[in-house]
């Protein structure tokens, strides 16, 4: 979806272009494929490229970008792997992208309190390779190797939020540069405090429109001793999800736990060259100790059982588990290789898991009214479910069809006591939804973004001031 | 501590208690014995009685007392149980108290869901009894038999955290009460949202200063199938601090992991007619199944062993664990109980657990320089430990003595990356270390309270106003 954008100030503009020049030299770069890379995501939202993109290497750097981007009324959008999913760094009114993937360095690691500061450029994969030795993990796990400022400022989550949470619950503390140039350092290290507002809660799932995250301190894991992985299929969407509930209800401490519905599983079949049975099916991950992993395995399957899942297949070696978990990651790249030259729009809602076998089963249905593919997978654990529609961009009608079935995925989700987005965020293709979330809750978080950024300079258009 | 008050206008309020009594009747006071009651809570710190007592049934009302209070710029202080420790409920300028105590409907329970929506002056043992055949219970435990308004509003969490976080983690939405009279519903019962800011977790601990909190959803979770506490003695602070730190870097799942020093200990056995050995002492509890429970205690124990743990003694019958919590939970009571006549001063810090040993023993250190009893309990696994003056507040010297001893505490938990206060909160007793805490972004915090309350009417003088 295309959202308005305001006229530029050129000639100003070109003077903030020349300035962020002088300071940065080759790092400023203005280059037509670098400005058109910065303003795409991954996404099947239109781009919208910035004026220019600044490589910034440390906080100070970033501080002067701001700054001059203050002085010159200049938007700014924080720019990480650009992994995300619905426009978020789409620079609907132009200005300066703040490319920080070089900033990279893991500032810090401290094993005996299991946490890490990192740059915000660093990426969960490098992260966890940098962890390798240690004997500890990062858990979060999107999918995509995003960034970890770009995971915080999302709220990320994914496969593994079942046992380990989201960012929301893994953020310990971070280093923001806000709009007036100042640097503030939120949280600590300590596991908790109640001193004062949350205000790392605050800046997690911002989506660059309150500050720009330069560092973060982030909860590590330990690496479990014992890690299994399972697959069982199942005769409908239902008895599936209701293993599911039955699981989340028994307390079983699942690392994950997710759906793909039986397109989705005909799509990953022929994309990693597998031979699932092409019914609705559950991947579950199991971690913790020898004895308490099998306990865990047992009590699933006969869950299962009752719902007359079949099939439970074993992954115990790492070769097996890695070949599963590789197709549930390749699931987008699949559900697109079923219509070669489509482009895929993904979405994603969450409801209380009470309510997740109906609305699936209500989302399938209308699904399979569309003329085009729409694989489902989800995060069953958390109540979270995402569809792709695989559609022709240019064929208006298709747009118009997907558009519609998205709203109503939404609008069912809230009726159900959800929320329009449980993982992918806002950007500027779930804006609309926000005063059917929020009502009155909108214009506070209106308020707040007019605290903290008065000229509304920090990613305009997304979450604050649209 | 006394904090500054501003001069009242005495007619002003004469005439907004006039226009509270035509609405509320009886449920107004101004009996000096109810306002006494209202301007103080557990701590140590003076009391401030407000003007008068509203005592409210509905949200609807909160909204008519909220309105009348902004017509007469008159200072609003919500009241849930009056637990708090740091002065959080006393009314510095005057003005009305909400008490939202007999608002204490359990609203729902969606067992399915495992979670519960409470009104704010349900309390955490009512809920609890209302869950009694659910299989399920809400674990935070503060020790107090406090309001989940207020526990919400202090972002409480106590002897359970460890396993299952803070009020910071385990509240899903709230319904509050603005300053401009708007009632808004923040986030909801879908596990995660990544749909705009973070609306519920600003309001979560901060103490009253942003709104009224009148309803609350919260997560449950499911009654473990085995329990089972230990209680182990060891040589020095500094064995049974290790004996913690390995336990939580080995991953165990531990429930509960609490210190009690040996001053506390024999505090303890005096008040409780108990007969532990009189050294630094670990409770232990875990939760899981029969087989897990098992097999975390033994990994304990091993840990315990090699820091010279020994008297394992274990209490699995419930009528025993009970006995054992009971006398953790009348720690404050029994510290008292040291020094007949005198009061307590609870303070508490919070650091990341790799420094816990050592903060411990230099902070028992200092304490064994003052006149007057100061044992130390801690919830260790989080790396939170608490101390009490035992002092008599007649005494300046004594006031100033434990008054120094706590900046030192609080300066100490800082340089080592951790908090000023892990659970009890800023109030008006911890309001001078925020800017040591939070440097510019304290200021932040007072632009958000701007924003929100620009009259500064809920509860001023304390977060965001001071």
């Amino acid at each position: 979806m295309v959202a308005k954008t305001r006229a530029r100030d050129t000639k100003g503009r070109e003077a903030l272009i020349e300035a962020l020049r002088q300071r940065f030299g080759d790092r400023l770069s203005t280059a037509p494929a670098i400005l058109e890379a910065h303003g795409r995501d991954e996404s099947f939202h239109a781009p919208h490229a910035p004026d220019a993109v600044a490589f910034v290497l440390t906080t100070e750097e970033v501080r002067t970008v701001v700054g001059l981007c203050r002085e010159h009324r200049a938007p700014m959008i924080p720019f990480g792997a650009g992994t995300s999913l619905e426009g978020h760094v789409a620079a609907l009114e132009g200005g300066i992208s703040i490319d920080l993937s070089r900033m990279n360095a893991v500032l810090a690691v401290h094993g005996e309190d299991m946490d890490a500061t990192v740059e915000a450029g660093v990426t969960r994969k490098q992260l966890n390779e940098h962890l390798r030795d240690t004997g500890l993990f990062f858990p979060i796990d999107p999918g995509a190797d995003a960034s970890i400022g770009g995971m915080t400022a999302t709220r990320a989550s994914g496969t593994n939020a079942v046992r380990y949470g989201t960012m929301r619950e893994n953020v310990l503390g971070l280093t923001v540069v806000l709009a007036d140039g100042r640097v503030i350092h939120t949280g600590g290290r300590a596991r908790k405090s109640s001193a004062g507002y949350d205000l790392t809660r605050l800046f997690v799932g911002s989506e660059g429109t309150l500050g720009v995250i330069t560092e973060v301190t982030l909860k590590l894991h330990g690496i479990p001793e014992a890690i299994s992985s399972a697959v069982a299929a199942f005769p409908s969407l239902d008895a599936a999800t209701n293993t599911v509930i039955q699981t989340i209800q028994a307390g079983v401490p699942v690392a994950r736990i997710e759906l793909l519905d039986a397109q989705q599983i005909d799509a990953c079949n022929r994309y990693s060259k597998l031979d699932y049975r092409v019914a609705p099916t559950l991947f579950f991950e199991f971690h913790g100790t020898p004895a308490g992993v099998k306990e865990q395995a047992e009590m699933v399957r006969a869950f299962a059982a009752e719902w007359g899942g079949g099939d439970f297949r074993w992954a115990t070696s790492s070769e097996d588990r890695n070949r599963l978990w590789e197709a549930r990651h390749k699931a987008f790249y699949a559900a697109l290789a079923l219509r070669p030259g489509a482009k895929g729009w993904p979405t994603d809602v969450c409801v209380p898991i009470s309510r997740l076998a109906e609305c699936i089963t209500l989302t399938r249905r209308d699904l399979d009214t569309l003329p085009f593919p729409t694989p489902i997978v989800g995060h069953v654990g958390d109540g979270n479910f995402h569809t792709v529609f695989v559609i022709d961009p240019a064929n208006p009608a298709e747009v118009e069809a997907a558009g519609l079935v998205n709203e109503r995925m939404v609008a069912r989700a809230l009726a159900m006591g959800g929320t329009s987005t449980g993982e992918h965020g806002v950007g500027y293709g779930k804006i609309q939804f926000l005063r059917a979330e929020h009502g009155d809750g909108l214009d506070v978080m209106r308020s707040i973004k007019r605290a903290l950024d008065p000229d509304n300079l920090f990613n305009p258009g997304k979450l604050g001031s649209a």
